[in-house]
């Protein structure tokens, strides 16, 4: 439940609810988020949030779709196609995603459909890993005489292939999604478009788990770096260095949530 | 309250929290920002930061510094040396900023001058404008086929001026914050790097606060429109058109707070 003091817009039958479930770290839901895992009669959610995070979702039905779901992928139009469903069906739904709904995480097709289908939604903005992981890495990706942008950019194509990349190589700071994959052809393919060999390179696996890990490198370091299938976000620029300076007194410890529930699961 | 079942990290007497507090609508706090609000002694906010969500700071002194701080601004280094001296005091200091505190924000300064001075800290992601503004304003950011990369820059560079934006000026996406004093020089900037004359700008004001507007326009046209002294967010891209297939079932009354506290307020 919400602080009393708090007046949360209706979450009306039959409408969908696109909700961005941050990085990891329970405590990066919004109230928005909260009140919607709270009042949802089902969550389709992608298989990257975690089970603390839908433990919220107390009163319901809880089923996957999307990204690494057992292995597989849901084709994107039967996802749009079951939230409208569902929808017509007057429930309230939740589609909840990793970090937020709109930073690569397809949540424009999902409301164009819903749109086109004459169902009402809300978009839930998320905390996104280029912003809360980058942030729990102790790595600011704006600073003063620094950096004056930041650009964020997929690690792999819409074919799953190493991406372009062409204008966003020479950003400030180059924050890269879902890059593990590809880490050695990008680090390559960045050098080539221009960007110094020795730019300080930070690869953040976990982001915001306790589980985190921040390994510090360089660009021509990581050409030779192994690829990884767990989810890695890359970040490239002279801001890397900051986290020497804060890492010592840096608080961040996640919010953690101490009940479990026994929900309804539906495979994807 | 937090519901029960969430259990916060601990906020120690002594510590410093950089807290984002979203670009308007208080249901984009995080559940660590209200946390924080909620166990703060004193609150050091920027001007920009809402009535309605420093009211949920019920038990803290309200004290204002920064941007636009009843017209004057409060210098950097000036700040810094209050979050010190007020953790020295064994306070529990919340520095609550408007979206992102990383993002254009100085957190990453604060963060350093904290460190430095042997303080513990923690920074609590925010929601950024560009992502939560840009999302109520119906535009998503990111979208597969049309933007396969977004760049945030701000409106101004450090002296206030115009900014020089070379690279980022022909970023799939381009999100631009606080540009609304430069608006005409800066889409005149953008066509002279190469930027088409054609491309759809939207105007974003008060994003996510009952008061929203969004106006759409374009580049060449932005060139002779008025500057404007209100926090203006500029997207800059492709991406804007999906708005007209959104807007007529998108949501997005923000949530509200009902009470009212007695604070007491230290001019900043």
């Amino acid at each position: 439940m919400l602080p009393s003091a708090l007046v949360p817009p209706a979450f009306d039958p039959g409408s969908v609810w696109l909700v961005g479930a941050g990085p990891g770290d329970p405590g990066l839901l919004t109230l928005h988020a909260l009140h919607a895992l709270e009042q949802a009669e089902i969550i389709l959610h992608d298989a990257l949030v975690s089970e603390e995070i839908l433990s919220l979702g107390a009163h319901a039905v809880l089923e996957v779709a999307g990204k690494r779901a057992g292995g597989k992928r849901t084709p994107q139009l039967r996802i749009n196609q079951r939230l409208i469903t569902l929808a017509r069906q007057g429930r309230r739904v939740v589609r909840l995603k990793g970090g937020d709904p709109l930073i690569f995480g397809r949540g424009g097709e999902e409301a164009q459909a819903l749109a086109a289908a004459g169902i009402p939604f809300r978009i839930v903005p998320g905390i996104s890993a280029g912003i809360g992981g980058t942030a729990a890495a102790g790595i600011p990706i704006t600073h003063r005489g620094l950096a004056r942008d930041v650009t964020f950019a997929t690690g792999h194509d819409c074919r799953g292939d190493v991406p372009d990349l062409g204008r966003a190589a020479l950003a400030d700071v180059l924050v890269l999604y879902m890059a593990g994959r590809h880490l050695g052809p990008i680090a390559k393919r960045l050098i080539d478009l221009g960007r110094h060999p020795g730019d300080a390179v930070a690869l953040i696996e976990d982001a915001t788990r306790p589980e985190q890990t921040v390994r510090i490198t360089t660009l021509a370091e990581a050409v030779d770096q192994p690829a990884s299938v767990s989810p890695l976000l890359i970040v490239i620029g002279p801001v890397v260095s900051l986290r020497d300076h804060l890492l010592a007194w840096q608080q961040i410890a996640p919010m953690t949530v101490n009940h479990d529930r026994q929900q309804t699961r539906i495979a994807g």
